[in-house]
């Protein structure tokens, strides 16, 4: 358990601190993360990386010559906004352009995507690669649904040492994407970790027992078994990865591969060692040579009892970049060469609170979309108790809670905002990260979504039509449905989302005006949110939670339908006073 | 606890295995250990580090370019044998002589010092620095006393480093000790850990609760309390050491030093982190310029919940050495310059079975001597039910296994010796040797330093005559009080020894004949063995084993009176028949 904290909700604030106190001339804090503390080759590429916190080295562990140039720190294990990914990647940017790379997850691939707009937008070239290396979590079939573990070292090193290399930003897809490709990883728990503050762990498993292939939190595995020896795991881990051979490895009797044996937290170093002498044993008979292999905490989540083996099947660029000298606070080997201490007055650090110009038209659009955004917080408090209850069915019951800090975040940012004179699409997107941010879980992340797909569409020049929010809709509605994978009758707020957007699109290509066609797709959304809710006593949660799926299941759809229809009554109130 | 094993006895030798391949162009295996693979400078001092397994980084993650040139690696907590460091140290041996460096448990400081006695006899100039960092183990009046913890890594960096600068053997000791003096670490403990196999952990701290100052093998702490805040608890540590600072730092405020801020297994770098951030800030507020700290796991003890900081007070000198390049499995620091692997063939590796060359005379002894070890062996095996039944009485009930598996490995390496043509000092050591890797604990300890003793005072030229044999006793008397700190009266097999060997040398002195001394002897030894056993059911337990105590209390004076009687009875008949 996690015995040492002051306020839990501290907790990663303070040991980021902490972390950059220590480690003060490798890294440095910037908003959002930290950026390495020494100079970089002007016009190379910048490698940012990023996740939840509780998994160290994992991410800011691996900042420093030779590995990441930069690491976006979320909350514990929870995605860092697309504003703490931006502001990273902005400070750590050299001039050609950035690679965001985490792991796949449904809130990283969320947040490390609207990032990506955002810099692609101000002409900063932005490519991501999402790691996918655990084999358990998906089929070679849906290897892109894959999750990422432990195989975030080796795919972060090879994309950092070709940045490091100058190669240009495409060169640097393309070396990480085949080391992404070439990394397989396999892992197995024996107990999960607590929170700071918490009162249980995550995740248990049965005393005794191993979950094989569970997530490292707490994502459901293939299999439970009784824990076997040592020399018993290792060929587990190693037979199933010996099955998998990456595209390009035609047999394992002569290849070359690094190897990774990681300990999750309290699995430890002499038991790791134990485990690799047989891991090394078999290998060696596969005809597998191993090149500078890693055993120890490469990736952990807290003090989770776990171990994963990973191996990464070199070629010999990729065998070049895994030799190539790296000096993270975590990961060290060869001989950097010395570098400067950046100037930090130098540092591109996007104030999150600038406002950038606006027309005058879009700050009297501004306004409107405020009056909007303070009824969805008032209907969204007077609700909170109501959509916790409703959660607590299905859910978790904090989807109230979650939804109430949310919409007040958002609603006195953006007043804030309009105070100084924000168009109406920096207002939405200071809102959504407001909200993101705040909110916290998956409802925040959806609904920071769903305003900066509505702020990228309107911008900041014009009033927006119509027919522009109609496409600003359209835009939150597939953003999330592309990031989130819920389909209608997947019980989620897509349900509601889909008939909603649908209908205002077609009324306002009829010619409807705002109002109305907002009006009657209000309509549909509440019939579409009381189907929902109805089946809610009968077929309990839509989906669990531990596939990321999207959303809280029906509370989701029901707190969307009051704010459709509290927008309406603003929209109405709008028309009616000219 | 500790999860992942094959047969528990195999664990540290599997580990070891697993370690070496893991980090085969840094270290390679000899005997008794691990070296550097890399080649040293010629004529430079090695640094020779040790100590029980289980405590990874320490001791062999901290061998490589820049730190130790070799470890001696025990069992799980337990002591190398002076055989396994005397080999390591030859092995690692560049011509300018050998630092031993290890942490003050008795054990280590036993075999150490055997270690260090057989260098010097061969001509290997030797000395010795035992680590004493931990403040809450004695007082500063007794600093000699306190016991090494995660100070270990400053101590062996610096010695390493000065080493490596080419400082003469007198010179790297004056830094070494300079630095060993300078570090003070105070630790703290949530819960204990659990050897491989076994049913619990080695010790507990109340749920909810914290030890302060325990040991890192459950040795008595200070005093217990509440778990205390992140905060607090750097308050706690930082506030204690700023109350000693060590001679030579007239205040802190302006004072240099380094931080270690040490995980013990369970506490988690992030929690390590949030406690560094008040510990960083309070040290500022003091005053003191931090130089490079370390903030994880650098000396553990298995899984372990416990937390340690260390204070190491630079000056220029040792500032330098502590920022010199490292790169050890577990320690990487700078740039080292490239070195060429060792060849394996120069190695001087000692062969533990070689038999030197002896008088015909000692020959004929090593018969003698033989017949009393096989004796030896007799009385314990018959014996070792109810030795092992007393022990249970005050002690944990091992040491009739013990001794059995000791002596009976004694005997089979003495006739295996006699057979190959030893002399009687050869002899001795090997069958001191044998006990001590075999029977393990401190009764294996106490047995191999007794022969060794012996086997130094009698040697291979001469047939020992009766005032060499009570040197001999003597030496061995000595050194068992030297190193184990017990007094006649502590209830230990000292309250036998000692009249034994007064009454030996007396009655040799008087001109008595072996036999006839040696069976006075005896007498008194018996009755000094009664008057110890017949305490116990009254006073119980004699010293706490956690002190580290000599010897398993009074079954231990049981067994040596045994012994001396059974050898009695082999010396009579050697006489009668000439």
């Amino acid at each position: 358990m996690t015995r040492l904290f002051n306020d839990p909700a501290a907790f990663v604030d303070e040991a980021t601190e902490g972390f950059v106190a220590a480690h003060a001339w490798r890294v440095r804090q910037v908003p959002g993360g930290v950026i390495r503390s020494t100079k970089s080759e002007p016009d190379t590429v910048a490698v940012v990386i990023g996740g939840g916190s509780g998994h160290y080295p994992a991410f800011a562990g691996l900042v420093g010559q030779g590995l990441a140039h930069g690491a976006a720190m979320g909350n514990l294990f929870a995605s860092p906004s697309a504003q703490q990914i931006y502001s990273v990647a902005k400070a750590a940017n050299n001039g050609a352009g950035v690679l965001l790379s985490y792991g796949n997850y449904a809130g990283d691939v969320l947040h490390f995507g609207q990032a990506r707009d955002r810099l692609v937008s101000e002409g900063i070239p932005c490519e991501m690669v999402k790691v996918i290396d655990d084999v358990s979590s998906a089929s070679l079939e849906e290897i892109n649904k894959r999750r990422g573990i432990a195989g975030d070292l080796t795919v972060f090193k090879i994309a950092s040492a070709a940045a490091e290399a100058g190669y240009t930003l495409d060169e640097v897809v393309r070396v990480t994407e085949a080391a992404n490709l070439r990394t397989r990883s396999f892992g197995v728990a024996f107990d999960g970790c607590t929170l700071p503050g918490a009162d249980d762990a995550l995740f248990h498993v049965p005393e005794g027992k191993m979950a094989v292939g569970l997530g490292i939190h707490g994502e459901p595995g293939i299999s439970e078994q009784e824990i076997p020896s040592a020399d018993e795991l290792a060929e587990l881990l190693v037979g199933r990865l010996l099955e998998e051979l990456p595209e390009g490895v035609e047999r394992a009797n002569g290849a070359r591969a690094s190897v990774l044996l990681n300990g999750l937290g309290t699995i430890k170093y002499e038991e790791l060692f134990v485990v690799y002498r047989r891991v090394n044993r078999l290998l060696e008979e596969a005809g597998v040579r191993i090149v500078e292999p890693e055993v120890g905490e490469l990736v952990t989540s807290l003090d989770m009892a776990g171990a994963s083996l990973t191996l990464f099947w070199l070629d010999e660029e990729l065998e070049r970049f895994w030799h190539a000298p790296a000096d993270a606070p975590a990961y060290r080997k060869g001989s950097v060469a010395t570098a400067e201490q950046i100037d930090a007055a130098e540092l591109d650090i996007p104030d999150p609170d600038a406002i950038p110009p606006a027309s005058e038209e879009s700050r009297q659009s501004a306004g409107r979309v405020l009056a909007a955004i303070e009824a969805t917080r008032e209907v969204i408090v007077e609700n909170a108790e109501e959509l916790g209850r409703i959660d607590a069915v299905a859910g978790d019951g904090d989807h109230g809670i979650g939804m109430e800090r949310g919409a007040r975040a958002a609603a006195e940012t953006a007043r804030d905002a309009a105070e100084r004179g924000a168009g109406a699409g920096t207002l939405l997107r200071m809102a959504g990260d407001a909200w993101a941010d705040r909110a916290g879980g998956t409802s925040g992340a959806i609904w920071g979504a769903a305003l900066n797909a509505l702020a990228a569409t309107i911008g900041d020049e014009t009033a927006p039509d119509a027919a522009t929010i109609a496409r600003g809709v359209e835009k939150a509605r597939d953003n999330i449905m592309h990031f989130g994978k819920a389909q209608v009758g997947d019980k989620t707020l897509i349900d509601v989302l889909v008939p909603f957007s649908e209908t205002l699109t077609e009324q306002v290509n009829r010619q409807a005006s705002l109002p109305d066609a907002w009006g009657t797709a209000v309509e549909r959304a509440h019939e579409a949110a009381q189907a929902t809710a109805d089946l809610t006593p009968r077929i309990g949660r839509a989906r669990p939670l531990a596939e990321k799926s999207i959303g809280t299941p029906d509370a989701g759809a029901i707190s969307l339908a009051m704010i459709v229809r509290a927008v309406h009554d603003v929209l109405q109130e709008q028309a009616s006073n000219g």
